[in-house]
């Protein structure tokens, strides 16, 4: 597991009562402050770091400067059976995003299927947290989002009209872990050369190139180059579909329209998402499914392997494993990233993370 | 465009024609003879020429060795407001995946949105073509399949237990065409490594590696190894969740229960697939939207480029264009397909492709 050893670990709990001091003291209230500090904490149990925690500052940054609304109306303004259409006010991606999934679920109950779409939200961290909702409804859980920034070009070109722009699917499992795919339709995530750049680390080449084609490594030269999408012109396709699923279809923003809400804290960022919960005992019973599920990803286990390769793994393995293991051991919260969140606490006036 | 001029054109009219002759003298009923021809030009007149009337000879020897019903009773046997499990009864992929996308076109209309699943079915040709069938509502396609041969193992691992399971995207556009993405989670799609051997001519790197990781660009030698995912341990993760949504889900074959529809002509492959369609309509005016999937489209194309790079495209750009060129001009039919059609018509008595 690729934990850093050294970093001092820090029980959930405090990660997320730090949170919601912060959260309720820049005016959200006190029950969706709890919320998005659950779901913040969720992706640090995870090791999603570049997702968690880590985005406290900027999330707060945000709210300072009023471009981010701490008491949204968040409410469905179109639907049909299947389908609903989620206007999240400005409001913080988590709320809505919550929102969203439980409207998902209550069609998938009555239709079958829930497709709703988002608009008018703002950054939610992992994708991976809104695809599970579902799976303790014993339903399949698809999510797509429009990411919080340009960072890359269609494929040949050098303007960053498209962003890493991620899906995630959540299948339930029987005896095994969930299996969970969170992935970025680049071969980096951002929140990733972001993670790199403040624990001062270059990154392997093959994540970024800079605008005359030559691999970047410097994470702190992010700005003078872009991410390389996924099977080269594919992986941009596929950024280029999931944007228009998940904002051109909603009034959400994409493309040029994109507000980087890493250097822009004011401006409203219309953030589009689209959660989709698929209802499997419509299919098959669910606990058929459930063991087919088992067995799919035992098979996959047992291959024979490449030489070299100690463990064959299947998607959200990884991630399971680390949640189990930092919910028994606490997160790890290094230097850099407990200074920053010290400063905030002091800027605020709120206790610090203890 | 990447035509080989030399090869004899043929009109699209004259494929149709002996396709239908072809399969109803192996027994199929006129109307699905014609249906499955028109889907099968299709795929050779957009560009998909491992998809086309090069399986014919295949499809056919399959019938004849009974290994595919000719006259299946394709049936909804289970279903909601928004989803239908749909039943092939073994017959030809093409027949049952044009009911299943009307099923999911009737759901959509009711409920917004339809998820149509689909088990004993067969190989039906390109994942564009049904992704596309509910354009004409001015709807969103979206196809999913288990692919009908294993050429991919997990990743680290070496058993051949996955397909190159593709999934396929249309969204409507107004003054553009439509925006089509098709794509193997392989780098290459096996259908391709067959052309290439048929054609004799070699792979480029990166497309297969043999069981010792070395790359492998003889066509001819693929039996000795397997297609490469795209972005690794994403495109792996991609085609197993596919598998699962579109097999497992379903009651159809994935993993090691997969047929190998190449080797074996007798055994039922109970094919699975998957096909969504959503109505636009009940996020946005249609012409609105269609509007915003122009202006992205232009957007991406009026990037500036890398050096090198003569024309931004975006997904379905190329086929459009080859559809356009061959509909205009005829089908590239080659000397080595031709010669293998001739065979096919005298070993069935019929007329030969005129």
């Amino acid at each position: 597991m690729p934990e850093s050893t050294e970093e001092p670990r820090l029980p959930a709990a405090s990660l997320v009562a730090f949170i919601s001091r912060a959260l309720t003291k820049v005016g959200l209230p006190d029950a969706d402050a709890a919320t998005v500090a659950g779901l913040m904490v969720q992706a640090d149990l995870r090791g999603s770091d570049g997702h968690g925690i880590f985005r406290l500052p900027q999330y707060v940054r945000r709210i300072r400067a009023g471009g981010l609304n701490v008491t949204p109306q968040i409410r469905v303004v179109q639907e049909a059976d299947a389908m609903a259409l989620v206007d999240g006010d400005n409001g913080m991606g988590h709320l809505v995003m919550s929102r969203a999934a439980e409207v998902a679920v209550e069609k998938a109950k009555r239709s079958g299927i829930g497709w709703v779409g988002v608009r008018q939200s703002n950054h939610a961290g992992p994708a991976a947290l809104y695809a599970m909702m579902p799976l303790k409804h014993d339903m399949i859980g698809i999510y797509m989002a429009v990411g919080s920034a340009n960072h890359l070009p269609p494929w040949g070109g050098i303007d960053l009209l498209l962003s890493t722009n991620p899906i995630a699917y959540a299948l339930p499992a029987l005896e095994e872990p969930p299996l969970v795919l969170d992935m970025a339709t680049t071969v980096a995530a951002y929140g990733k050369v972001k993670t790199k750049a403040q624990r001062g680390e270059t990154m392997p080449e093959g994540w970024m190139i800079d605008y005359q084609g030559k691999p970047l490594t410097d994470p702190r030269r992010a700005d003078e180059g872009f991410l390389l999408p996924i099977g080269e012109y594919k992986g941009y396709g596929l950024a280029l579909i999931f944007g228009l699923l998940a904002g051109t279809l909603n009034g959400a923003a994409f493309g040029r329209y994109v507000v980087d809400f890493n250097r822009d804290d004011t401006t409203t960022t219309n953030t589009g998402h689209v959660i989709i919960a698929l209802d499997v005992a419509r299919f098959s019973p669910v606990e058929s499914f459930k063991r087919g599920v088992d067995s799919i990803v035992r098979d996959m286990r047992a291959s024979r392997r490449m030489e070299g390769v100690e463990r064959i793994l299947v998607p959200g393995e990884q991630s399971h494993a680390i949640w189990q293991e930092r919910s028994a051991n606490g997160v790890p919260v290094g230097p850099a990233l407990r200074a920053e969140l010290d400063k905030l606490a002091a800027a605020l006036g709120i206790e610090p993370l203890a």
